[in-house]
Formats: structure tokens, C-alpha cells, sequence
């Protein structure tokens, strides 16, 4: 199993990001992918789903810009098959990642295709054409059917990063433990797949929501999650994955914690 | 299963305490029993086990010292029989607890009958003659005795919080998961049974201890864990707490931990 920080910062929905793309600013696109690599991004998300009418350029001119200063790999973040092959396209920094594909008829067939032809890990949401799942069950149901069909195809188990979909806890108590049981099950019977949840969903409407993000990030790590789409410049975020981390006895002499420890990762 | 916070602040161990207590600083005292106890503490721990010549007669103190001004119970906290007489004698506000038991034949000898002349709860350590446990399957063994020999005797196995003994990470890899299978096994067999560690073991000899002891307490409380034996004025701590406890859907509506973030309990 991978363990990999998926940096999230470059997506045009955050508006210092949005307003960097549409001066077409890149030095502030660079820096910030500099920035999150050097903090421990294994990839770095790209996603600019706001520019509904020229999404295929404006992925097209990130992709350019972020792989100009950094080596570390892409995942390319759309639900278009379009904006998915126009950045793909430009990959060279080693394996890209899809995110996502999902049980959904027509984004499944039109997102496939595109994995197989570059070798692409892929976030898999844990959703189908019935809508967002309720249940831990229905999540190991959507979960059974992408695992079984994506490796189907030839791509290693391994390169699947299944989400379970997080609700907010301000609307049902139970959504945390939803994830947390849909992660203990689907684990149980797929012991190789990776997990990376989109976090912070979980928070939304309550005060505090970094708090409740962290929280959340070290109790779906101690049931199985092991990749995080997540803010790797969030010192508190990224000290809280080096002790998780070191904790559950997954970083030998605790040598990960203290060189992030060491060399500023995090600060408290 | 309760869910109890445990104060830990009133222990001569620490240099502000030991002063007071040399001095016999009633104000101090009473101020930091007060404040613990306006911080959400269930019970306020008492040790002033550094007092070797004269334990009992600080614990009649302190403990005259705290009833003056709080009225949640405490936890009288010494391995010695006659300091935990002493302070079990006095103790005025509801059900106190004794800190603690084992399965070392002298202590488990000395410490019971008080717990049932007292009627008072009971933090129980995994730990019997041969010392400290290894392994997960020692800690079950000797919680296995622990529980069904106190049980025996009439005492409500809802009474009895389970300490799995914590080690340092530093020392051991593994140190953090074996306490956390512990749990997890324990609680298999007994989920009736309360689980209350001493956690800043955990963290012993590394940088930023207070982060890996907050993280730990995260994630024992996913296994099974549901008393804390803290420092209540610590709010990144009961922050923590909070987020925990709503996340894993035992707040309803949120509203411990809304009316914690609106009081102050903690900042961020």
C-alpha cells in the first residue's frame, strides 16, 4: 500500500487561484507547486472545474506551468473525459493519477479508457447512478463493483484510490462513522486497494472545521486510509499525518516524524 | 459506558503543584481544582505521590483543599493502601474513583477491599508480577483476570477503566498499535468495560509531545477508548476531544461540541 499527500492546493475554486489563472500568473501557480512539493506532496492536484468554457486550455496551461518547476507527479482532477486527456497528454512526471472516476454509467465509460491508455492511478468515488451513497453497505457495494471491474481491465488493484464520500456530521450524526464502517469493510475484502477521501466534507456547518478535518483525517487513517487529498502547507495537518503515522508503528525509529520534525514541516 | 474526563493537574510530580503544596497554598489549589472542573472535568485526580514520608497526611490536604470549592468527585490516585484509605475517608462529592489497581498480588491485595468498602470506581493496570506487558495478548490476559476476580466480588464491570500500560513509541515501534489492539481485543471480550490509559507515555523522548499524545488520544478513542485521564486546560487537547466524540456520532446534533467552541473551551 502507497501513502501518498495529494497537494490540493491549485484548484480554481479557491479564489487567490482563480484569480492567478485568469491573469495567467505563473509565477504564483509555480511557487505554489513548489511549495507543496517541497512540504511532501507525492502528487500535485490540478483542478480548474470553474472555467466551464475554456477548461481544456486553462488545464492544459496549469499542467504546462506546474511540471516547469517540480518533478513530482500530477493527478489531473475533472468529471470531463475531455479536460482528463488534455492534461494526461502532458504528463511526464512519472505515473499520473485521475481524479476520479466513479460507478456512474456515463463517467465510468467515458474515464476508463483514459486510465488504461496512460497507466493512470485513479481516486474512484464510491458512487453510482443511484446518487450518493447512504450506507457503509451501499459503499461496499459501489466499492465491489469499481474494484472488480476496473482490475478486470488489467490496472493492479494498487493504482485504485476508492473514496467513500464524506457528509457533513452537522446533518447526520452517523456520517463519520459511515466512512469509517464503509473503510473497515471495504478493507476487509479488498486488502490492497488504497483509500483517499476527500475530507472535508465532513465539517461543513459547524465552527472550527480544521479541527474536525484533522480529527477526521487520524481516525480514517487508524481504519485504513493511507492517501490524503489534503492542504500539505497545513502545518497542524501535516503534524498530525507524521505522528498518525509514526503512531500506528508505520515509520520505523519514528525517523519520518523527526525529519519533518526537524526540518519544519510542522511547527507545533 | 461513561465517558469520562479525568483532571490531572493537581499531581506534586509537577514542579507548580509540589511549591504549592509545599507551602501550603490553599488559593492555588483550590483554583486549579476549580478551573479544571469549569474545563469539563468529570473527576479531579489527586497524587501526591512524591511525598514519600508524608503522603497521607498531603492527601487529607488536598483533598479537604478541593471539596471546599468543587463538587464533582475525585480520583484519589497512589499505589499505597493507606494513602488511598485516607483519601477515600474524606471524599464527600458522589462516587469516587481509586487510581489504581493490578494484577500484582500486594497491590491487588491492598487496593480492593477498598474499592468495595468505598463503592468507587477503579482504574485497573494491565500489569501483573512478571511486569510490564509485551504484547496485546499479555494485556488481554491479564485484563481477562483483572475483570472476572473484581467482578467477582459485586463491583459493576461499567466501574472498572482499564489502563492497557502504555510505552513509548521511541523505544518501540509498535508501542502505539499493540495498545491499540489491546483495546480492540479487550473490548471484544468485555464491551462493557472502560478503558482510561495514561497516554504521554507514548510520546517520551521525542519533539512536539503534545501533538503525538493528542493524535493517540484520537485514535484509541476509535478502537474503544472512552475516558481520559488529561490535562482539561489543555484546548487543542479538548478540542480534540470534542471533534472526536462528535465525529464518531456520540454528540447529538453536534451539541457538545457547539457549546464547547461558544464557551472557550478551546480556541481553534
Amino acid at each position: 500500500v502507497d501513502n501518498l499527500i495529494i497537494g490540493e492546493l491549485i484548484n480554481t475554486s479557491r479564489q487567490a487561484i482563480n484569480t492567478a489563472v485568469r491573469n495567467r500568473d505563473s509565477a504564483f501557480i509555480r511557487e505554489l507547486a513548489l511549495k507543496q512539493a517541497e512540504a511532501g506532496a507525492d502528487y500535485i492536484d490540478i483542478n480548474c472545474g470553474t472555467y466551464v468554457n475554456n477548461e481544456v486550455e486553462i488545464m492544459e496551461w496549469l499542467v504546462g506551468e506546474v511540471q516547469s518547476v517540480i518533478s513530482v507527479p500530477l493527478c489531473i482532477d475533472s468529471p470531463d473525459p475531455n479536460v482528463l486527456k488534455a492534461g494526461l497528454r502532458m504528463c511526464r512526471n512519472g505515473q499520473p493519477m485521475v481524479n476520479s472516476i466513479s460507478a456512474e454509467r456515463d463517467r465510468y465509460k467515458g474515464v476508463l479508457p483514459l486510465i488504461l491508455e496512460y497507466e493512470a492511478k485513479v481516486v474512484a468515488l464510491c458512487m453510482d447512478d443511484t446518487g450518493m451513497p447512504q450506507t457503509a453497505q451501499d459503499r461496499l457495494r459501489v466499492a465491489n463493483r469499481l474494484v472488480i471491474s476496473i482490475t478486470a481491465f488489467g490496472i493492479p488493484i494498487g493504482d485504485i484510490y476508492l473514496d467513500p464520500l464524506v457528509k457533513p456530521i452537522s446533518t447526520s450524526d452517523l456520517a463519520g462513522m459511515e466512512v469509517l464502517e464503509s473503510i473497515r469493510l471495504i478493507k476487509r475484502e479488498f486488502p490492497e486497494v488504497n483509500f483517499a477521501c476527500g475530507l472535508s466534507n465532513i465539517s461543513f456547518g459547524l465552527p472550527n472545521r480544521k479541527t474536525l478535518n484533522r480529527v477526521f483525517m487520524i481516525q480514517a487513517t487508524v481504519v485504513g486510509m493511507d492517501s490524503y487529498i489534503l492542504d500539505p502547507l497545513d502545518q497542524e495537518m501535516m503534524g498530525a499525518f507524521f505522528a498518525a503515522q509514526a503512531l500506528l508503528g508505520k515509520d520505523e525509529y519514528c525517523s519520518n516524524y523527526l525529519a519533518a520534525y526537524r526540518s519544519g514541516v510542522y511547527s507545533k
